[in-house]
């Protein structure tokens, strides 16, 4: 076993490079133990209490990192490896199978010119035969719409502020947005339509709605973050660099989407500006924190928006909502006007209909340089999805019993969209073994929990914590109580864990896994929204670790990942299917992806 | 000012890209604010008693951190830039002047081989019309006279052996060494002296003793860290990388020298194994905590040893004991087998007499691969010491204020030879403002603290404390006590030095220092080895920071740096000059340590 454990009180650590990796392996699969009470209302705000007074929050916080492992696990675990700080992969100019290498001295526009070449001449051949009574619009099918006059971009943008407004007033009240501005929208739009009226549009983007999670900087708006009170303190004085690329390719940017405060939580419930609700049954979370980008796309409003995921923030909402969410590789996109919550672990993460808007979306925002670009990826390859022949011998890597962590209606209808894509392609599943998963979720708690807390102390100080959420509060108090020790076993853990993936990944081009999880107490997907919660959020750590069971990889490894809808269970709540890549592999995981949704389309 | 004292509470930092970096700048040079008293003796003992105990401690430990204004120059502190993990340096094929460009797949003898081709063919010349009235043996000495035969290595085993024991014991009492073993030096020396009968020695270093600080694995002995414990709980098991390298050289490895204990001090007092006394006045301390390799090659015991230097440990006892330094850039040198005490700061350091053996044994120990080795420098650059023309266009960068920061002695020692150094080459000083000195002392010493903390952590726990020395002991407790936002935040100061760093080498090859400081209490270099520091060591974290003052950038940037001995003080103690270098530079570093040791010769 990779790790064996001594006594009570931690554990030791084999090397990285012992560990078993085959679907023989020794190593132990360990269910995560979350230990914390589900608390929402007036018990929140005790607890919030007690961890912010010095001596008992001392007490409680020893108490709930030793109950949750964090001890045992991280703080007082031996390991040799020595830590690694940054999930930054070297950039190697890799082959991959059926793609076209793209400069990235082109601009956004060109970038999303040269996407569309890849994609099938026309996309209603996909949908053919299939069951959709209705469909929501692509980027396609606005670019068409508005190039044959059929519409214009300021019609479309008066229908969508009615539909915004709508959402946001009873009986909806979905709390899709924080904050958008009709005369703003209109402005894009108008600008828009006078492009196409003059047959000069800047790109398929051009007059295309697209929301921007308020994490992200987006001129006029200010970026909250979800709180009442960051934007007072950090300004927003500037496009973030992905919204650049945006308007430069035309896209008419619709406002800021709602998400869990400061990111730190899970559920998108916000007691600010409302719990945002799954447009598939309004009584349930739409996941977080990008919780509002995925509603939004969910519900036809946009066919694309931007979020962060710092702990599957993009793909957790994504997958409860039925859409498409796309995590690039860390340094892949530049970070730049996106609020510093964290160094390390976030990255900016695209929600869309289809995989083919995720695709167009990821052109115009990729492989432009910034200072977050710590290495240089000078090329970007760009998958041909209308390659007549299907990409072949694609291994596709499966953890048995990671995989099978889930409800049983998660399992099958997974296990499913597995089976149909390898028959489909011919494509192998490799049996595998990921040692310590349990480990790396907490260890990348540690540190999004330390980061977050540094990034965030000199405006804490200045702060009556009164304007903070309840459940913020306390999860900054867990957050700023972890020791220069544990940040740094926490990237010793983070080496290792880097170490069995490259490994993993000479065996097979990708892993596959559900997007989330179950917890005992709620066996589906999408859990119900709580009365209690509304005006203090809510603590669920238990639902919460289930939902980021799958994530994790993603941001602590920086691996590119993608979330593609395969089905619903009982309750009629989607399912998501996640693929993990390699480094800098995104063209092969949109091929894929692209695969998996063909799959499901014929199948509806 | 880059950074501004918003209130008593913490200060908040200009953005890095916006601080003047030209002698005109309105940068302060803030001089360290050290407060803490000289403890010895039974007050060592109390101060650690309370720092172990879980109330008293965390109060004086916040008082110590508030006093010491690490709260208000680090843990407060408001600064936009990321944090930067690791330094290291993007490996550039760099264009240097005068220089041979080798490749790492070179073996070590071979690398020796091609350093030797790089050096004057006489150094005899040097040294001809100097009034040295006795020299130690070099390198170059060794080689000649056992090619010659005038003596072997086995006669030379057999008088060092002899001398050993002398320093070893009273009445000398040198306490150079934890461990040396007679019958395995001999069995190396009669194994080279065989080869020299034979006519087919390794390399120039083919029975050459050099020494090793005991904080590097190196057969048969433990590595004892300069502890009583560490070597039952971490046994060593095999050479350590460079230890490989010079074995592989022939080169005869006499034993493990005296360090402080866990490097975590700077006096080189060690309880366990006698404080390591200065050669040129035994009741002066030696410097540390590469104490012992030190003072063995200013002993002339040997011509080289090897030392860690993690916060100036091996150019600061290389200064106060009178030879020459050499710290090459991190990753350069291969890590593995050293004690892991920390991740990003420590780094191997070579000890030499003159420059050329500096360069011999860094051309035999660099170049290999590693897994520490984060970036790949397939080629090193030689510097071509037997160039008939001097290096040309040097540009030395000076920071007056904090040159000047020094006692009176080492000032004028260090302005005469830099002044002397410009004219004999009409190299140029520019001058330059390095702002935020004092924040990057403190930031190392956070970083340093969490990372030896972290990685001794599991020891720790089944160890009888009594074990340790006392002073250890408090360090320990204050190592432990750094939250993960201090961390963090100290990596977010060292983006910021790397920038200023950066950009002063766009206006200079090297930044030049006097080698340590000098603190109030003692106005001389190296000072007296008080009684009652004997048996508990001694906390003088006021003469500590003097004595670092100048080192820190060669740590926590990763900057290769070299001293090189240019004077002596009133009480015949001598003085270094310190230059840093560009990363990847050391070519460059060599060539002008030469040229400074050409000039002190003549001087003398």
């Amino acid at each position: 076993m990779g790790l064996l454990f001594k006594n009570e009180g931690h554990v030791v650590f084999k090397p990285a490079k012992d560990v078993d990796l085959t679907p023989a392996s020794s190593e132990l699969y360990l269910r995560a133990n979350v230990k914390a009470p589900r608390l929402a209302g007036f018990l929140v705000k005790v607890f919030a209490w007690f961890l912010e007074s010095r001596i008992f929050g001392t007490l409680l916080l020893f108490i709930l990192k030793r109950d949750n492992l964090i001890h045992k696990l991280v703080t007082n675990a031996e390991l040799e490896e020595p830590p690694v700080y940054v999930p930054l992969h070297p950039f190697e100019d890799k082959e991959e199978q059926d793609v076209k290498q793209v400069g990235s001295e082109l601009s956004p526009p060109e970038l999303v010119q040269q996407a569309i070449e890849c994609l099938p001449v026309s996309l209603e051949k996909t949908l053919n035969g299939s069951n959709f009574s209705f469909r929501h619009w692509t980027i396609s099918d606005y670019s068409r719409a508005y190039t044959s006059g059929e519409i214009t971009p300021r019609t479309v943008a008066e229908h969508l502020i009615a539909a915004i407004h709508a959402s946001s007033t009873p009986p909806l009240h979905m709390s899709f947005f924080i904050n958008y501005k009709a005369e703003d929208i209109l402005k894009q739009a108008t600008e828009s339509t006078l492009r196409y009226e003059q047959g000069v549009p800047i790109s398929a983007l051009d007059g295309v709605p697209i929301a921007i999670k308020d994490e992200i900087d987006c001129l006029p708006y200010p970026t909250t973050g979800g709180t009442k009170w960051l934007h007072n303190l950090r300004p927003c004085t500037d496009d973030a660099c992905c919204v650049k690329c945006l308007r430069l390719c035309g896209a008419v940017l619709v406002g800021k989407t709602n998400m869990h405060e400061l990111g730190a939580g899970t559920s998108g419930i916000n007691p600010h500006y409302g719990a945002t609700r799954n447009p598939y049954n309004r009584s349930k979370i739409s996941g977080g924190s990008s919780s509002g980008s995925a509603a939004v796309v969910a519900s036809g409003l946009c066919p694309v928006a931007l979020g962060v995921d710092g702990g599957g923030s993009v793909r957790m909402p994504a997958a409860l909502c039925g859409v498409v969410g796309l995590k690039p590789t860390f340094g892949r996109v530049p970070h730049s006007g996106v609020l510093p919550l964290t160094w390390t672990v976030g990255m900016i993460g695209i929600l869309a209909g289809t995989v083919e808007d995720a695709f167009i979306v990821y052109a115009a925002i990729s492989c432009q340089l910034s200072p977050r670009q710590l290495s240089v990826s000078p090329k970007v390859n760009f998958p041909l999805l209308n390659s007549t022949k299907p990409i072949s011998s694609i291994k596709l890597a499966k953890y048995g019993e990671w995989f099978n962590d889930c409800s049983d209606d998660i399992r099958e209808c997974c296990s499913n969209a597995l089976e149909r894509l390898q028959k489909q392609y011919d494509w192998k599943t490799v049996e595998v073994t990921i040692p310590e998963i349990e480990m790396m979720r907490l260890a990348h708690y540690v540190t999004i929990g330390s980061e977050c807390s540094t990034s965030l102390s000199s405006f804490l100080e200045k702060l009556d914590f009164k304007e903070l959420g309840w459940d913020a509060r306390v999860a900054l108090a867990v957050y700023g109580a972890f020791s220069s020790k544990e940040y740094i076993k926490a990237q010793k853990i983070r080496n290792r864990q880097m170490q069995f993936h490259m490994n993993l990944f000479t065996q097979a081009d990708v892993i596959v896994s559900p997007t989330v999880g179950y917890c005992f107490l709620n066996m589906v997907t999408a859990y119900t929204i709580l009365d209690d919660a509304l005006d203090t959020g809510e603590l669920d750590y238990i639902n919460g670790a289930a939902l980021v069971r799958y994530s994790i990889a993603g941001n602590f490894l920086g691996l590119p990942a993608v979330t593609v809808p395969v089905g619903y269970d009982k309750s009629g709540l989607p399912i998501g299917l996640q693929l993990i890549g390699k480094p800098w592999s995104e063209a092969t995981l949109i091929h894929i992806a692209f695969a998996l949704q063909k799959i499901w389309y014929k199948g509806l």
